[in-house]
């Protein structure tokens, strides 16, 4: 298979937009990303869309908006992983030969639904006996407290770091810093959390144009190399489990890191699933940043904030930039290619060449994940 | 790219299982496709599953439900082409030569909603002002009366044909012959339709599997190359518009022969998006079936029945075998690799070599679909 690169990124600023049709929220992020790639909209050969819950023909509604018409579109779902999988589904057609240039959007407007946590499948039994997000990562950071030692403010602490870093992000839905009394203070959601811990809900958009690396040359976005492009679903095991070591991304880091050719000490920025303020610590070990056990230790000697050894979610993750499910896993790649190319300001990681994105979600049998995405680029 | 071959076709009785979980309906269809291919679970490297409605995580629940899982999973919506999209996006993985065998699942539950037309995208203009599917349909079927002399009689004789044919088909929710009195005397729907002229809602499953050429000899399932697979949306034309010329469908068709290197006079069976029964009849002259304006004679002639020269909706269609959104695209492909394999008994078109589908819709601006998918296979 071919070589690709990702060669424009756009995206509009996460937030609340609720009196905003799908298509008018998504389609500045798009024309960002054609403008960006400086491709002419007749060579964008086929899109996929990526959207948990933005209804039937997502994808044609946007890029009916953006005036780009007749070309296949998939829509595509995956839970939080949606736009990550259809990224992938681009780079499994561009990588396969069929086309040369493609598009990626990833969008939600979740202020349809009013709030609150997400609208799970109530025919997953777990779920219908109320082990929705907050109550399932409430019970792992339980359980991480007691055979760790995390203690409530190092947890806290993910928080702050992630406020830290959104506010240097234009593109944030809260660019406001926290402290740790405050993360600790705040409204109680599912124990140890408080409503600091979780991600906020919102609207929002990303997309990418990825080409060939044969014809990137072409266009004046600057490449940044797809290394590797994995996706993994849950392997749902009964009985005993280890509910603090997520395995499907524990797997998939695995894979994509072989496909790759590099390894965890390579990887100089990461975007990271912080839905909730354990998953990053707990991500932070499965995808071999450390030690099992070490993660609250690499958190507070400050290794994963802007100027440690690997920053994690520069951007602000999913606690501070936000989560409109369907747009996180594109806009954790527009940052990761913004960072590879330089362009990030106040919040660059000064000389990264290479940077992964991981998206995981989709609760099915409790602690197992429909669908977790990992990919790795290089500059 | 690499030739690829479906190896094993599967699906279940559309009708209606409101007692039924989504992965409930499908899993039997999963597990009759992999059976036919006489793969083995692991050797199935990746899934695509096609839902327009089936809610977040779909195929992840259906291949917990068969025991298939950890392995790369992605579901996709396209509206009525949710399957065959999925269709196609596993064709594009293995005939690029990410993998070497694939699955992919057609599914709905449409008895969640309660039954009754779409619940389309109010997001839509034209869908927000009543411009819902049976209105769409009756406005081409009356131009198309005044344009070219179609009868009311011969409007319904659509749905007489796919009654006789579905009347054969065990897989088909109605398998009652009807006459055209019968069709015309039935509640009246939308101007000119009455309720016979309109696919039923439902529940369903389909499932395919599929493999490159180089390795489909290793399996039992009888092979069924996959000449062409091609996928379009609207050009959302605004101005003077030909309403009953399908578009999108005449441009797919001619890209979709021009990828098989065969015309629309080699094909021997053909199934087609006959959601209503105009629709059928559009889509005899957009696939090149006969001339513009003759469609109604091509089937007053017996032509596109059991026996005719190109013998349309040999299953029934989705007049009468039903149309659960996701799952229809995939059916109609089990119904062509069945047609070609020469297992259909009854219905059975003798000696056929090359088969169409062709899967329509996601109204998108009235008159232009958001996605149509066309393949062409031979045995």
């Amino acid at each position: 298979m071919r070589d690709v690169s990702v060669i424009g990124a756009g995206m509009v600023r996460f937030g609340k937009q609720p009196d905003k049709t799908l298509a008018e929220i998504a389609w500045p992020a798009v024309k960002q990303a054609i403008d960006d790639a400086g491709v002419s909209k007749p060579e964008i050969e086929a899109a996929w869309c990526g959207t948990a819950l933005g209804g039937m023909m997502s994808g044609q509604r946007i890029l009916k908006a953006v005036g780009l018409t007749g070309l296949p579109i998939v829509n595509v779902e995956n839970a939080c992983s949606s736009s990550s999988s259809a990224f992938r589904e681009a780079w499994i057609a561009v990588a396969g030969g069929l086309y040369d240039v493609a598009l990626v959007i990833g969008v939600e407007k979740l202020t349809r639904f009013g709030g609150g946590t997400l609208p799970l499948e109530r025919e997953d039994f777990e779920v219908a006996h109320g082990m929705t997000m907050p109550a399932l990562y409430g019970m792992r950071a339980k359980r991480y407290m007691h055979d760790y030692g995390l203690t409530p403010e190092q947890l806290a602490m993910v928080a702050v770091k992630a406020h830290d870093h959104g506010a240097l992000n234009e593109d944030a839905q809260y660019r406001n810093r926290i402290t740790v009394d405050e993360v600790m203070a705040a409204r109680p959601i599912a124990d140890p959390f408080t409503l600091l811990h979780c991600c906020p809900s919102g609207d929002g958009a990303a997309a990418l144009v990825i080409a060939a690396d044969s014809v990137a040359g072409r266009y004046s976005g600057k490449p940044v190399r797809v290394l590797a492009s994995e996706l993994a679903s849950g392997k749902y095991m009964t009985g005993f489990r280890d509910m603090t070591t997520p395995e499907i991304t524990v797997r998939g880091a695995k894979k994509a890191y072989e496909m790759a050719g590099v390894g965890p000490e390579d990887v100089d920025v990461a975007e990271v699933h912080d839905a909730f303020t354990i998953a990053e610590l707990l991500y932070y070990e499965a995808l071999g940043f450390c030690e099992r056990g070490d993660a609250a230790g690499l958190l507070e000697d400050g290794e994963t904030s802007l100027g440690g050894r690997i920053p994690v979610n520069p951007s602000g993750g999913l606690l501070s930039k936000g989560h409109p499910i369907g747009a996180t896993g594109a806009a954790q790649m527009v940052e990761i290619v913004r960072q590879l190319r330089g362009e990030c300001g106040g919040r660059q990681v000064e000389g990264a060449r290479v940077g992964l994105t991981h998206c995981t979600g989709g609760g099915i049998s409790g602690f197992d994940h429909g669908a977790c995405s990992i990919h790795i680029f290089r500059n």
